[in-house]
């Protein structure tokens, strides 16, 4: 039984299926970060304009990327690779937000949420639809809230100067040395003739 | 007059449409992205599940995000920090796939987008609208393109271990020591009471 009706101006439905369009498939914890952006974006005045924060780089992301209007290719999401189920939505200008999340100890009553977060189980045993009914029956009574000042990593991401690599002819930034970082040997792939 | 009627699978009004509701505007490297994942896709064989990598975290990732199942949180999508302008889409089991790039040499003809990309022109001083006109009616003439084999950085990211911070109560992967990193004073936040 859902204890509330929309989840950041959606159905129920419409959420889910928004979440599996985007992200390949209704992720549990997609779930949960509609419920976090919904609670955080209550606290943000209209028009204000906020940036983001999310403390891991599983799942989450994508829920702020979906609702709200912060992406990490525009630059207003940031993603701390911390492996914490946490966001913050702040006003860009004052740097006052809020950080929301998952509470463990209101997610005990709910043991299969428990299990499931604190990788217990084994993936394969994980009743997803279960699970999923949980997530949306629990609603924000699994969260926590806190008012935050944003104290470091904020602002807007300085591109720097960049010109012409002589190993390969595609731009990149002087600070990475005489040659890009493939043509130094860095690179992710070989090429095949 | 642009050189393709569609891109990714929409007309040029819809892909314009689509990458200002989820980016915020009409960015013009996101619809330089949009050619580039339109060309990485056709050697792609259908139903061949693939991967992504993008080579800079400004802007790009938004276009394989919007354009491709490769989002940031599912971690299909991933992204180095290089501010290179390109991207490789590449079979998950075989680890052969294609790069796409902006190749400088071909945008000498377009001065606009030359100058614009290696950040030569004051951004005031910039006509966006005459530079998209230019960057649509170039398409693919302005990009290049290899056949690669992915040799790192590419799989699954494996989650570790969590255990309970004894500082916050919350979550964390024990790799990080006793504590959580936001508890070890490395947060980007203090609280507001």
């Amino acid at each position: 039984m859902p204890n509330q009706a929309t989840v950041c101006g959606r159905s129920l439905d419409d959420l889910l299926d928004v979440i599996e369009k985007f992200h390949g498939w209704k992720a549990p914890a997609l779930v949960i970060g509609g419920f976090m952006v919904d609670w955080a974006q209550e606290w943000i005045d209209p028009g204000v304009e906020f940036d983001a924060f999310v403390e891991t780089s599983y799942c989450l992301p994508d829920a702020v990327q979906l609702f709200t209007p912060c992406t990490f290719g525009n630059g207003w999401l940031k993603v701390l690779d911390w492996d914490k189920f946490a966001l913050s939505l702040y006003d860009k200008k004052t740097l006052d937000g809020v950080r929301v999340w998952l509470d463990l100890e209101k997610t005990r009553s709910h043991p299969n949420i428990y299990n499931w977060y604190m990788r217990l189980v084994p993936k394969k045993s994980i009743d997803r639809d279960a699970l999923l009914d949980s997530i949306i029956s629990a609603g924000r009574s699994i969260l926590s809230f806190a008012s935050v000042h944003i104290t470091q990593f904020y602002g807007k991401r300085e591109k720097g100067e960049i010109i012409i690599c002589p190993g390969c002819g595609e731009a990149y930034p002087t600070r990475q040395g005489e040659q890009c970082l493939a043509c130094q040997g860095e690179g992710y792939y070989e090429l095949r003739l």
